[in-house]
């Protein structure tokens, strides 16, 4: 964290090419597993149960992929994204080694894109977050890109670079944070499901059903588990006079909610390899409740691997929607529609050959 | 879990005689035990402190009984419980091992009665269901029945069999769950009361006195924590057209309220041995404040042990109203009054032999 | 405990020089590190990262200063102030060893001061609690003083004694709770400011700028996980019909928000060695939001280290109001304002020497 950081970075205090490295590290402990089920529903077998993980081949029980997720990004926030009007994506995130119980995470951007708006008020920052162990083992890498406010609407910005994003992370790429899955050792009926990779095809839906509420207390308490610091999640007052009126459910707990949700019809697709790209295609308010259904928009052999394949997914979370009719339409202003857009890859068993 | 269990088991898919291994396996950890403390404001001293446990006998600092008894539950929502009409009742249940922090529970049930209702709507099932560690080891078993909607009410039913429950868990089958206590290290003043079990007798009635009000983040997140995704808890968009317009709180938290509130007269009652039967007199709303009274109905030596006395126990939870006159009646539908009636039999240590 | 705890003691229950020991027995977890900063939002780089406190000097991670403090602030509750009218202040508070997840925690109060009030309600409890470690070793130490009904108005009240209580806590003894700091190892930027003690001055103010709003849920889960059973926070039935007409915040939550918000501008002041004084100058309800600045009062070297030195700081926190002009009046009845004056000395790592 940089002294700038109490209030933040302005648009102007990024350069091209520089590395940042946040405060605060943070060792994950049980009561961080335990919360996330508390605060998601979590169900998935593998990072709930030590002894179902180890016997199909983890080394220990992995924590939850989207809350190292949020962990790694929360860390950004107060040097990236502190004075951001908008988080516009992301893309090419890879989940690279699984991280557990008594891992320590840190986190470190790198200023990949810096391009000014015409209004010349606000410019858009594109930045890689690369998350590590204490060893400087990176777990996880993506890219973010933000708008941010210029402090100094006069301020001229020299720099212009806006990056090539890949559209999707390729299957070779996928599998680094899973151990071979031991498929001898895989039980169905404690992991939820007899689903196994060959069982899904492209362009198949699934409505997830379940609805889930979401209160102040508890987004809150989700996103000052990840140390994230964005004033719009927690500031009632200064939210009051805010654009929406009132305080932000954070992006990354609607993420979690979705994935939890994902387990009615996705209960054997136990690990995200990837995020391809993402879109908070509307704001989410605690009184709201929270749908989602996934599509399945390709499936992959993994090169060499005969243990697991991939599916990307698109999943889409509702606003006070049941997603029986798999809507599309984002919500309109505050009526209910989707809220999210997750393209990502989840890994599944395969069948055993005969 | 079966794949029925996206949308929950009707009726007519129960098999009398049949055995279902539920997901989601779970080890258990410290943030469990944290969260379960935070959540209930529980103070038992075996379960709050390793090193008390260890003096008196514990292998190490087991969990909270009704934590493990929600856990397993929990588990077989999905599979016996998601179209539930009603939750009718419990029985038979026993506490057969202490389960500590790396334990992994697994819970399976047996349909041990069916039984259709005259109307053809619904019909009652029984299932025994058994909380067990990886290995195999029973932790908790008991009977619990619902009434369970049909999906097609022209089905037509086969079997009809309603099985012969026990009124009460007799004392000889009390303290499997409980290592011998060694008496001389139980610390009154540590444990929060002088009262042993020679102080106590049937017929006295104790105030618990404090009152807990229970929020909406509060029971949703005691619920997930156990992984209960049932949906009259979470979803309040579904449940404002529901039967009570609003979510209701999860039965087994009241029960954990009641258990921490009766802490107040009954600090020394350490363990819960077994619960002979429950009933949910009315429902609890987010927003309504629990108080508890009990009843001791008996007390029991256990053949061969000198360390512990059982004493049975009837707490009764209201809703919005003080014990101190010791209300039975249930609540008059909103109105405050009686919501739980548990009978249960606890563990409290003796005297010393002088 | 004793027998009169349930529903507490009264002014006449003490006895000047008597020694109370206090139940709960609690071994703190990881479970309460993950939750104290849910809940807090806290981010000093010690009490987040074994790593960090490993590499600096730390045996092990500490906890939380104040998750400490409030552990054993709660265990003395139902012995102390149940009966409580306000709660007057604290004096002499210091850490004495660092706590870490695994130890077990128990605490001891000696009454040290008794005097009636002239109206003969009430009257004035100094008690010194001392929270230990299960094999005896101090932790934690401090004076409290509260106004305690009478049971019985008419009732005689001999003793009469008010302690000297000392103006603040010497630096000569601070640091006990503190290792000797690894200069070299101490990384600005995990930690979160490039600040190190020559850096401040006395006379300095220090906007936190951030704002917490806090619900009901999230301060009754933080008092409940320190097992504190102060009826004000909990039973809305009651309250509703008390002197605020609603549940109260516990203090001691305000002083954890306020010590997360100051890590904008103290991030390196990792530990707190020692609370001078402290008043609650206003109630906090749910819903309000809390801000807090701090000053400056005093700079002190410890004798005899060359690692860190002292910060003596006034932390002011506020209800509804942003502290960029460095509020010091308290709430007017409901209306923003300061609610807490904390006096307290803080370790800072010093520059190495060139």
């Amino acid at each position: 964290m940089t002294p700038e950081s109490r209030t933040g970075r302005y648009f102007e205090d990024f350069r091209l090419g520089e590395t940042i490295r946040h405060a605060t590290p943070r060792t994950l402990g049980s009561g961080d597993a335990s919360l996330h089920i508390a605060l998601t529903g979590s169900r998935f077998a593998v990072t709930s149960s030590a002894d179902f993980a180890r016997a199909v081949g983890y080394r220990t029980q992995p924590l939850d992929d989207l809350l190292v997720f949020n962990m790694v990004f929360g860390k950004t926030v107060p040097d990236i994204s502190l004075n951001a009007v908008a988080n516009l994506g992301y893309a090419d995130c890879r989940f690279l080694r699984p991280v557990a119980v008594g891992d320590t995470l840190t986190s470190v951007s790198e200023v990949i894109g810096l391009k000014e708006n015409s209004n010349r008020q606000t410019g858009v920052v594109h930045v890689r977050s690369t998350g590590m162990t204490s060893d400087g083992q990176p777990v996880l890498s993506f890219i973010r890109w933000v708008m941010v406010r210029k402090r100094d609407q006069a301020a001229v910005i020299d720099a212009a670079h806006v990056p090539v994003l890949p559209a999707q992370v390729e299957p070779a790429a996928l599998g680094q944070a899973c151990p071979e899955i031991d498929l001898t050792r895989w039980d169905d009926a404690l992991a939820g499901s007899a689903m196994r990779f060959e069982d899904y095809q492209a362009g198949e839906r699934i409505d997830h059903v379940d609805g889930m509420t979401v209160e102040e207390a508890e987004h809150m308490l989700a996103t000052r588990l990840y140390q994230n610091t964005a004033r719009v999640h927690f500031n009632a007052l200064s939210e009051a006079k805010g654009r929406f009126g009132r305080r932000l459910v954070y992006g990354g707990h609607v993420m979690s909610l979705a994935r939890a949700l994902s387990f009615n019809g996705l209960a054997n697709a136990f690990h995200i390899a990837a995020i391809n790209g993402g879109r908070h295609a509307a704001p989410l308010f605690a009184g709201g409740t929270v749908f989602a259904w996934s599509e399945i928009l390709e499936t992959a052999e993994l090169p060499g691997r005969h243990d697991v394949g991939a599916l990307r997914i698109m999943t889409r979370a509702t606003r006070d929607l049941a997603c029986g009719d798999f809507p599309r339409d984002p919500a309109d202003g505050d009526g209910p529609g989707v809220i999210l857009e997750l393209d990502y890859w989840v890994l599944v068993p395969r069948r055993r050959a005969a």
